[in-house]
Order: structure tokens, then sequence, then C-alpha cells
């Protein structure tokens, strides 16, 4: 297992903020979009806005319904406790949301062990899934759930390729397990890749998209699926605590994401891939070169740890994560352009002593 | 038991909706103050409104720490997550929500038993405790927690006396339980009764307020206790999915609330009475003289079941809620004046055939 | 609610031991029976004392299949376990075992709610268990089995009548609800009334039987219901713990009870008729005419509490149970003979001041 | 992950039975030791042969008390019951029964996440410990429990050292992580080594031993604590349904087992050796020399699977266990004497060709 602790934001906002794209704020023409929103009683079904929202992302991923959610966690618990019941295994990457990332709560809420699958980038084959379903017995959970993360948050920003969903689908499916994908960063893959949100969800039962990352809207996730499953899932949504009143506001900024800040995506992953450019030759920093907006480094090389290094260019006003002892993170977003981007190069070429 | 169905909202706006105080739209000016609100990342401690939001709250209850949440039923679970263990016993009203609302939340995410306590307006006294706290066995679950509903929803919005409040806990504290208030409507009682919040959470080691009721708000609730509960309730909120992004402008709304619409309960509280006194006299109705902004009424008498005298009531443009065959509420609120509540008397008084 | 802590056991044996049918010691032809039984893995499907008794027991219910279970409690556990999803309602008498006496288990290990139903004896009719299913909604837990404790044990060992098992089972299968039995004494029941057990288990979905009660072996109860249902209970009896090795002695022991001591039950029950018969009228006792081996009596009349009582009673060598402050209870079995009784009424009447 | 099926035992007796340690029958004197045991209500802590067998165990392990369970299986889940809350980090090797065994019970009933940790022979050093903690966050489990299997089953009947011990507890103390061995075969690790099984023990918060398997008790495990931890622990055999009745005779079957075979487990030891060293030149065939009583060998380089040798064996007489596709598995136990190993020897030597 890799033992990712989140990164501890801190609250002068530095120069040029690559620590994460949650850290978005909205923009006044997002904000005006919430003003002039059309409101009602979203747990009564009546806002009017947050139905809209639900349909334009039900349609995103050519799914029957959808449910808005304050959190991506919530979609991932939410996903887990429809699909599975107590003793049941879900199977997800060592390294995905659900299971480095949630505090346990698949076990806490729904009673289910979440089993580590290990690969490169966060990702894995299905000859590896494969070898994690045990022949069924009373000694072993039943394996109910597949969670596919995509992209892969600490494979760094990795995309899975179409051929390998379909491939790992259909071995899930296979042995029937359902299926699940966590889709945070989705559309940071689909401007990267040019697969489709349909084509990438085709095999999942569920799926959901999160709004406040790179997208730039300020809150909520919204979970897909069939009309069966997203009635299950609202009554999850009741019980934890996720069924909300006027939140058109926020649905509007979502709906404005979608209309605007879908495509730009394009930007944050040139922006990723000029940074690593930028830094490869760093000596003794090992990079990983992105397919979508998230830079992994390694400072093992370098003398330092990331920590070590991350203070130094905090100092630089460029803030980055340390991940762990020796691993790095920067992210790109809306924030920060090209010109910051080429900030933060100057910043590690100086503090890491190549010019 | 009362099994109390909640209210099935209809689309059509009627002219005076006294369905729920959860209907309320924000107005121009609490828009305003959220357009104009600091913003930040809420998961990370660093938005600025939330804080000032939390810690007004937490300062009003006399409480050390507050956390910020999509909404009441999360408090209440968060609540029980914290207090209690797997096979505890929490016991309530039968009426209160955590029992009577919440989709046996409690067991399903926590394990715990929620035991019902009857009495009259959805309160009881410490004798009803005694009686349902069994001698310490290995075949009884541990009473580990009181929840008491300030005020009572089922209860027709009755307000807890501080002296039953303070006997009550007690009781609950010389029998080693915790006390947890759930404080949905609670500003309509400190309206009410002239207590004020922190006498009335006093004896409490958690409570919470509402504000999307009435307190109109489109979003959110406040769950307050020592920074020890919260430190442990910020790991369940994670866990649940009810850590945020940038909801400093909801946070905005609920300042904005506190500012503004608090002292302003007085005439929600005073429309009720006037609805009550108002209806009182006709023929087989029985009405609940109200302590704030709730009116029940049950239809026995008039030959009628409180569905059918809810959809003639609707013909006339008065929406009231059916909550199971013979009982009937109306809510009053922000967007009903008095004018709104004479129009309302008429049509009960045009459809029980009294003039 | 009724709380009525369990029995402290004391270890001086009393002339007269009324304080529980479990207490029962195996005779030595039981023994014998134990000595020479065949063995093998239970857990592995291969004692075949075990399958035997499976067998028989599945075949008295007229169900398809059967499993040998520690105790009672593992039975009712695993019933819900396997009918119920967390946060599913499960409906009983209150007084029953698996609301009054299993320490929240069932929301412990299951996350369910379990609601209890009032009624006389601890039994109910299907119009009280209709009041208690509320109109489906996201906001109430699905009503999903329901439990009938045959013979009713803090109902006095009253007897279910066929009828109104049928009622409440028709009532509950018309709610899509489940059916199971906790069939502790039900042979008891079966011996006074004359219906099968099989006639009584016929509307449920699963059912067992308790031989370490007046059937008098040292262990174990079996739970039996459809294939299906047995296949899923020994998922959970592996998880619980319940899963056991060379367990064929203690099973040969129920085979010896099934073919030696459930005829004898008719003494257990006419000792009980007696012994209440004998006591019914002293001065301020309340005594309940038993339908089976259960004598429950108050003392509020007498001055005395039941504990006060109980303690008197010992010390003329007859022990009863103190169920709660002014409720106490007498059990016969195989170890009081007629003799016995007729001591323990000279006892009652000794002490309550009635020659 | 190791993924190891359990063996599927089957009816036909062989001549010499290697496939468990769990397939021991009681001999005539041990059974006679359970016919004259004194008997009493287990539940009701009046069962004197129980308490005695509590008393026993307790001090060999040196705790305070210890609890009468129905396996070993439920041991494990009361520990973590006991020790842990929902949302807490269980740690343990990958191949430990409580995470490749039990069909994710303790995720199930108590709500937590097993991790598993790697190492050769079911083991790991303080080192994999550190690694596997994580920085305290809200977003990461607490790490709470840390279990040892001693001896390792899956790690072929291996035995901790005691510095191995000492050196992992005392990293698990310094991270505030309670410490729980399952100490399913631990006597044949303290013959092995000589290592008391108090020193074993002496670290660790609960430990319980197995009468069942090599000790051929016919069923039972014993588990040991402080006497908080079983106070508590009592709770939690109450709601699983294992707390039991007149289950002295089983006890008796235990002190019998302890009295009697424990030091003819240095037999089995040194036939596990014996089979072993005469199979370890056999051509393709790889066998791990055994610390106990358990053989494990790949049969990659045989051409033939796991199971195609097991079922060849079986024509010759001698039964092993398929644990997964290549990895065999031969148990010794008081039922095969050093003839039937030769015999065994034999077999292999004829299905695998050498002569």
């Amino acid at each position: 297992m890799t033992f990712a602790p989140r990164p501890v934001a801190t609250t002068d906002r530095p120069a040029v903020a690559l620590y994460s794209d949650t850290l978005t704020l909205p923009s006044e023409a997002m904000k005006r979009a919430m003003f002039d929103a059309a409101l009602g009683d979203e747990q009564a079904g009546l806002d009017p806005t947050v139905n809209e929202l639900c349909r334009r992302v039900a349609a995103l991923f050519g799914k029957e319904d959808a449910v808005f959610l304050p959190s991506g966690t919530m979609c991932n618990q939410i996903a887990m406790l429809v699909h599975c019941r107590p003793g049941d295994l879900v199977l997800a990457h060592e390294d995905a949301h659900v299971l480095a990332h949630e505090a346990a709560a698949g076990s806490a809420l729904g009673g289910v062990l979440i089993g580590g699958l290990r690969g490169a980038r966060g990702q894995f084959d299905s000859a590896t899934l494969t070898g994690a379903i045990r022949a069924r017995s009373r000694y072993a959970p039943i394996p109910r759930l597949l969670v596919i993360e995509q992209t892969s948050h600490l494979g760094g920003g990795s995309v899975w390729p179409l051929e390998r969903l379909r491939d790992v689908a259909a071995c899930a499916r296979s042995n029937d397990m359902a299926l699940h994908m966590d889709g945070a960063r989705l559309m940071n893959g689909v401007i990267s890749s040019g697969v489709s949100a349909s084509d990438m969800a085709r095999d999942f039962d569920s799926v959901w998209l999160c709004f406040s990352k790179g997208l730039g809207a300020p809150f909520g996730a919204v979970l897909a699926g069939s009309s069966e499953f997203i009635d299950v899932a609202w009554r999850w949504k009741q019980r934890l605590g996720g069924a909300m009143r006027q939140v058109g506001m926020y649905a509007a900024a979502c709906i404005f994401a979608l209309d605007h800040n879908v495509q730009r995506l394009v930007e944050d992953n040139a922006n990723a891939s000029r940074l690593a450019a930028g830094i490869a030759d760093l000596p003794g920093l090992a990079v990983q070169q992105p397919d979508t907006n998230i830079v992994l480094f390694r400072t093992e090389g370098t003398g330092l740890t990331s920590a070590e290094l991350r203070d130094r260019l905090a100092a630089e006003g460029v803030s980055v994560t340390a991940m762990d002892h020796f691993l790095g993170r920067a992210v790109t977003h809306m924030h920060v352009d090209r010109d910051g981007i080429d900030l933060a190069i100057g910043a590690f070429r100086k503090v890491l002593g190549a010019n």
C-alpha cells in the first residue's frame, strides 16, 4: 500500500498555487449564473436548476438518471452502499481514493472490506484483477464491486485507456461484480484522450463527476446510473445527510462549469506537461510525465525530502504538496497560467541548483 | 409510535404555502451577501466565512467549537457516531426526527438501537426516561445518548421548558448518558420563550441549528460542542461526504440569517397563533394551540381525512400537509404574512362550512 | 417498552429451582447417547450426527434445510442478517427477545432498527402491525422482517393461536415483509395447543428451536428455512464464529431430546398450571394463568417487591426470578416434579401469610 | 494478497489424513473426562468446568481473565469489536486468518478496515509495520489494532521468534495500537521454540488458544486478556450468540487436552519435519521446511497442479490440501503416527516418480 497523506493547505496564498485544483474560486460570471438561478427544495425534487444539472450529467455519461451530492466522497460511499452488502469485497487500486483517502468510510458505513490491487500509475490489468478473485467459499467475502478511478489521482492523473477499461470491466462482469467509476477528474481525461465521457462510462453501473476540482465550481458532485440505482441512492443520500434544500445556486455553478470550463482543461493539461518538461532534467529529481494535470516527482536523488523541497519552493512563492517522504505533487488548474508555470519552473531550477 | 409520512411537495406554488418552512427562498439582500463573501477551501479549514459562521454558532450556544454541515440529518448522524458505539441505545421521543424521519440511519450507519419514549407534545419527563433505563446487564444495550428535539416538530413546535430540560438532562447525566439537542427550529423556541440558546443548550454535549427552515437560508446546519467533540465530528464529516470546498457563499447566507432573520420569527410564531385561533372553533376540527410556528390539527370530527382537507384547501390556494390519516399540519414562515394567514383562515372556514 | 432484566442466577442450588428452564442438566441416558455419537468436522459438513439433527428439525418444521448453531441468539441474529440490509426495519413485540434481551445485537451487527409493537401477553394482531407500517418514503426505513416469538417468553409462555399467526403473517406478507419465528420454547406450545410445529411454522421463512431450555439438552439451537436461506445463513454462521468442529456429541443430545423429551413437556405445562392455581388466591398477588411452562406474577398488592419475594422464597428453598420491580417469574422444567411444585406452593403460601 | 481457498474435505477417510489438524476425534479417555464433568449454566457464569478451563488458560497466558467461545473466529471477531471502533484500521499479515479466512467478518460486524502487511512465511518486521502507518489525518483511518498469528498458518506454521514479537509489539505500542494474538496453533509454537505461552503473549492485550486443532478437543477456543477486556468481550459474546449453557463437557475435553495433549505436539512437529525431509528431494517439488506441524509445498516444477497432486495422492490413500493452483499443504496431528508419515512419503515418491 502507498500511504499518501493529504496536503495540509496553508493560509498564505502563494504566487503560484500548485498544491491542488480544489482551491479554485468561482469567477464573477459563474457567480452571476448562481445569483440568477431558479431555486426550489432539492430534497423534494423541486429545485429546477439541480434537476437540469442532473439531466446534463446523466446525458454526458449516457445514464438514465443522476443525483446531486455535496462531495465526491459521498458519491463513492453511496455507490458502495447501494452495490454491496456488509461483508462484501470491494476491489480497487491500492492508491484509489476509496481505499487511500476516505478514512475507511466504506468499512465504517457499509461494512465492506476494500482490497487493494497493485499496478503502475494507479492502474492494473485484468490479470491482476483475476488474481485477486478467490474461489467462492464461506471463508472468503464475495467480490461485489470494482472501483476504477479515472483519472488516477495518485497515479499522477493517469488516464485509463479505453481498451484497458473494457478489459477489466469484462473481467469484473464475468465474475458477477458491479462496476463503479470514480470520475473526480474524468473530464481532464476526456480532454486529454479524446475519448468521450459516455464511452469511458459505458461499462460502469455508476459514475460520478466532481465539479470543485478542475471544473472550477465551488461545490458538489453528481452521481449517475440507472433509474433503479439512483432511486436506492436517494435513500442513502437521505440517511447520510446529503439531502439538501435550495441548492440550485450551486448547481448553476456546475452547469456554468460544464458550459465554460471543460474545453479549457486543455490548458491545464498542457501546463502540467510544460512543467514536467521544464523540470525533467533537474539533477536527482525523478519526474513522471503527466497524462493530464498532475505532476508527480520523487526527490530521493536530490538530497531533499519532498517536504524540504516544498518548503524551499514556498519561499519562492510556489506551493506544491509533499505526498509522502520523497513524493511531491504539483497540480495545474485555472488559476495558474503559462506564465505561472514558467515561474514555477524557475523556482524549481533555482532551488535544485540548476541554471 | 406515531408514523407521520413527510409531505410530498407539489410543484404548483399555492397562494398561501403553509406546507413547510423549508421552502423559503433567499432574498435579494441575502443573495448579495452570498455574492460578496470571502471564500476558501472549507475542507482544509480555509474558508473564512465558514469559519466566521462556526464561531458565531459556537458562541450562540456557549460551546467551544462548531462545524458546518450540509444538513441537520448529518448533524444528528454525526452526533450519534461520535457519542455512541455499535450496540448502544439512543433514547429519544418516539416522534423525534432521529427516530421517525431519518430512515433508521442511526442503526444503518452507527449500529445503534434507537428507543422511543412517549409523552404529550413530543416531550417526556425524567420519570419516563428513568423508566426506560434498565439495570446494566449483558442482555441490555447500554443507554448512551439522550436526544432532545427543541422545538419538537411532531409535538407541534412545542418548546421544552428550561426546567424540564434541566430535569431530564440531570437524569440522563446521572445514568452516564451523553446529551444531544436537535435544534432544527431552536430559534423559534428562543423567540417564543425568551430563554437564550445558550441556556437551552447548557446541559448538552452537542447541539445544532438548521438554517434552511425558519431562518430562511438555502442550505446548511451548524453542529456545536466541545473542541474534542468537534475534532472527532470532523472525521465523520469526512467519512459521510460532508467535507466541502468553497461553501463560504452558503455560510454567508447563514450569517445573514443570524443577523436579520431571528427577531422576525416573532411574526411566524404570532401568525401560527393567529391561524390556530382563527380555526379553533371550526366544527369537528381539533386544533393544537402552538408554542411556535407549527399548527397541528386533527380532522376526525370533520368527516374528512387530513388528505381530503388538504386537497380542498389546495383548491382554495392554501397548501397544508397531511401527516397521517387524520393529522394535518400548517407551518408559518417568512413567505406568509398576516394577510396570507387571514386568507388561509378563510379557506379553512369555507371548506369546513363555518361562516 | 417493558424492561425486564434477566435473572442473575445464584450458585447455591435450591431444593426447587424455578428460576429458569435453561438450568437443566443432561441425564445419564442422554450422556450415553452423546458418548456413542458418530462425529466429524461440522464446519466441513462432515459431522453425521449434526447432519441427522438438521434433517430432523427441517422435517419437523416442513422446511428444506437447517443449520446447527451454538445458541438461539445466533439464530435470531443470522435471520436478521440474511433477511435484512442495514437501515431496514424489523418489527417484533416490544417484549420479544430480539428487542428486549439481545443487547441491540441486531442494530450492532446488522444495522437494522427494531421497532416494538404492543399487545397483551407478548402478542399483537394484524391491526397493530398495519398501524406500524408507514407509507414508503425516503424518510422511513423499509419494514423488512416480522419476528414472532412462539411461545412468548415475557408474555408468560403464551401460545400464539394458529389463526392469529396466519393473520399477522398474511398482513406482513402483503407488505412485502419476510417472516421469522423465534421458537425458543415452541415445543411447549405444540404440546399445549396440539398444533403441529410445521403448521405453526408454515408461513414463516425461517424458524428455530432451542434445545437447552425445556428440551433438556445442554447446548444448541437449530435454524431452519429454505435451501437458499440456509446457504446464506452458513456464510453468517462462519462470520459470527458459529462454525464448529466435532459437535456431533451435542447434536446427539438434541436428537435424544427430540426422541424422549418432547411428550414430557405436558408435565411441565401441567406443573405450571398447578403452581398458578395454587397461588392464585394469595392476598395481593396477581397471577397470570399460563398456557405453557412460565408463571408470571405481580407483587404490587403484597407489599413486597418481586426481589423481596424472591429472597423470602429462597430462604424456603424455592428459587424464582425477579424480572422487574414487581414482576416475578417461575419456570417449570424436567428437574421439578409435582412434589416440587407442591413444595413451592407451600413456600409461597408461607411467605405471603396465607394458610 | 495470497488467496488460499480452504480445503473442501471429503467424506471418505483416507489411510493417512493430512488435510487438516481440525479433523481429530476425541479419544475414549477424553470422552470419559467429558462424561464426568461438573456442569452448570455457562451463560450465567455457573459452569464450574468452564470456569476452571478459563482460569487455566488465563494463567497459561499470564492474563487476568478468560472466556470460553465456540470458535477461534469468534475470538478474533470479539477482539476486533472490543479494541476497535468502526472506521478503524486493523493491520495483520495479508495471509492471516483475520484477513484471508474470515469472510470480511471484521468489516461486516465491526466496520473496521483490515490492511494486509507483506513478508515471508506469514511474518513481517517493525519496518514493514512502520511503513504502513500513515500520518494522522482526517483522510486516513486510525490504526488501532495489530494482529499477529502465532504460528502463522499460511506461513507454513512458522513461529514468530520472541525478539521479533517484542519488536513489532513495541512498534505498535509506540503508535498507540492495541495488540491481539491469534493463537490458533500457538502451543505447536511453544513446543517447537521452547518459549512459554506467557512470554509469547506478554505484550499482547488479548490472546486465544484453539482446542480443536492439534490439541485434539472437539470444540472451543478460549480468549484471554485483562478483566476489563473480558468484561466487554462478554457483551459481544452475548450479542454474537456465543453465550452457551451446560458446555462444561466440552470444557472438560479442553482441560484434558491441556493435561495430556500438549507435550505430544513434539511428535506432530517431528512428523512434519520427517515428511518435509522425506520429500525435499523430489524433482520439481519445492518444500518449505516446517517450524511446527504444517508442510507447504509448491508443485510448479512437477508439471502438476496442487489439485492434481492431491488427487493422485488420494488414490494412494493420502489426503493433502490444494491451497491454490500450485500450493499444497500437509498437516500432521495425533491421528497420524510415524508409520503414517512414512506411508505418505512413499505415496509422494511414487506419484512424483522418484524411487
